[in-house]
């Protein structure tokens, strides 16, 4: 169900990133494709189920990359795309998310009060609302990715041992980590959130709901403050750690991903990177994945951030 | 015999490329690999196919990437490969061979005397020259993403028409070029090189080999003076044309795959993008694919070239 241009994604290591991490570094890149994230194999599976006797609409809340992924997938399936998103979201994904067609509207809030008016639009319409990370779709399209890194793990050399994934609002986490703990139980489950926007793993660390009154990150793509029960339920059965890493990390992971892997990526895709740079001594001598999940930036921002300007 | 990690490349549609270019534009991205360019498709099958019983020793003249992707193929197969590079090629791509544990030699000329030297090197030694472009292996490899594009061309809508190729020493033309012209010979098989190293376009415009004096262009990997004859004999039988670019073109042509898709790249892999900018009359409405062939740059020139300072 899933368009294939989204699949079988790139998996290789990176020798050029290795001297300054300490470990063996595996980047599997979700950009290379239409939308540049990985969301549109959760977005193909919510518009090829969709009923064909019911409304053809769909309606979902977006930091930009999962509205920008149900467009696409939502424009070739003849569906009516609206996506909420927050009037502070970056740019270049909302720009995105029009020029594919969908409607936006846009909230004088955060991404939770873009979730609430979501909700409020489905209701009222009477059409699908898509909820990231809650809706099994975005959790199973997420999950293929660990298929993918499962079958090409006998095929590392040496075998990876940990996978470092973005955590937001626990799509890819949960999704990747349930096939990675079923299908590898040796390899950890390592998740990795924004100090900034901890919700999620201060939930994970306390195993009960722990919301944050606010979020204050350059990763856009999770700074969530509301984690929903059933996904922390899930994630629960799945990741072996969830830590937490500073801006700064974040951003010299960013530089990292450019210098020595020649990557633009928006910065919830170098958390991984971040993570190993926080805590060398855990993963030297390993052999690490990265899931390197979305390159939506603002240039203007990327370049402020990474240290080069315009 | 080729590395999966070499094959199966993304090719997409990148939308947001479009209203700049006024046509429908996808992308090979020859980028996500361990050695950044789609050298190694070669290299695999020169390194698989050395005998066992001769001499475990390998030499070429490179720019930088055939040294890299043949340091990277001999690597793992035990093999003692030299590479001969110009003083002035790019750093980076130097860095990268010697990590990979070949013998680096530097000649204080251009890609013409390194290949001299390296020819020198294999007859003193008694060791095998490969010869870009020249070694069927080199032009086979790049065939395999002729053989790829020919097998997703039904796949995209509308179908490509026309695919843009970074013209330089051959390899990559006429591989392609002979598997597209074969299979798809409705495609038309376009060629790019920089004004500034118009050697071998100037050679297939006048069915003879001709030679420039100098080379003077940024696109490092396209740069040789001195076209082979076998080489242009195969380019006249599978391009459809040879059109050479300016080097502002191709600047524009990094900085657009920069800013609308997420991509570093080297001038060579801009090429397609120049001559889209240069003729749009020419691609008007169509659906062309470009192969983004390398992204191996020195960051701080990669700056200066596309505007931004570090």
């Amino acid at each position: 169900m899933i368009d294939p241009v989204f699949l079988d994604t790139p998996l290789y290591r990176c020798e050029a990133l290795e001297p300054g991490l300490g470990c063996a570094v595996s980047i599997k890149l979700e950009t290379a494709n239409p939308v540049r994230s990985f969301k549109a194999r959760g977005t193909e599976l919510v518009a090829s189920l969709l009923p064909d006797d019911g409304p053809r609409a769909v309606v979902c809340a977006s930091a930009g990359n999962l509205g920008q992924a149900l467009a696409w997938s939502g424009r070739g399936r003849g569906l009516d795309v609206t996506v909420v998103a927050s009037r502070h979201a970056t740019v270049a994904k909302l720009d995105r998310i029009r020029a594919l067609g969908a409607r936006l509207e846009l909230v004088d809030g955060d991404h939770e009060l873009a979730r609430e008016r979501a909700a409020a639009i489905a209701r009222h319409d009477g059409i699908r609302l898509v909820e990231d990370s809650l809706d099994i779709e975005t959790c199973e399209g997420a999950a293929t990715i660990g298929l993918e890194l499962v079958e090409d793990l006998a095929d590392t050399v040496p075998p990876f041992d940990a996978v470092l994934i973005a955590l937001g609002g626990g799509a890819m986490a949960t999704g990747v980590g349930h096939v990675v703990k079923a299908l590898a139980p040796g390899v950890e489950v390592i998740c990795v959130q924004p100090l900034g926007a901890p919700a999620m793993t201060r939930s994970w660390r306390t195993r009960r709901v722990v919301t944050t009154d606010s979020a204050d990150t350059i990763a856009d793509g999770v700074a969530g403050r509301c984690p929903i029960p059933a996904v922390l339920d899930d994630l629960l059965l799945v990741a072996d750690d969830a830590v937490l890493v500073q801006e700064s990390s974040i951003i010299a992971g960013m530089r990292m991903l450019l210098d020595h892997a020649g990557l633009v990526v928006e910065p919830s895709a170098a958390l991984g990177v971040a993570a190993i740079l926080e805590d060398p001594d855990r993963f030297a001598g390993r052999h690490v994945v990265t899931i390197v999940c979305g390159s939506n930036v603002d240039v203007d921002a990327y370049h402020r951030w990474v240290g080069t300007a315009p």
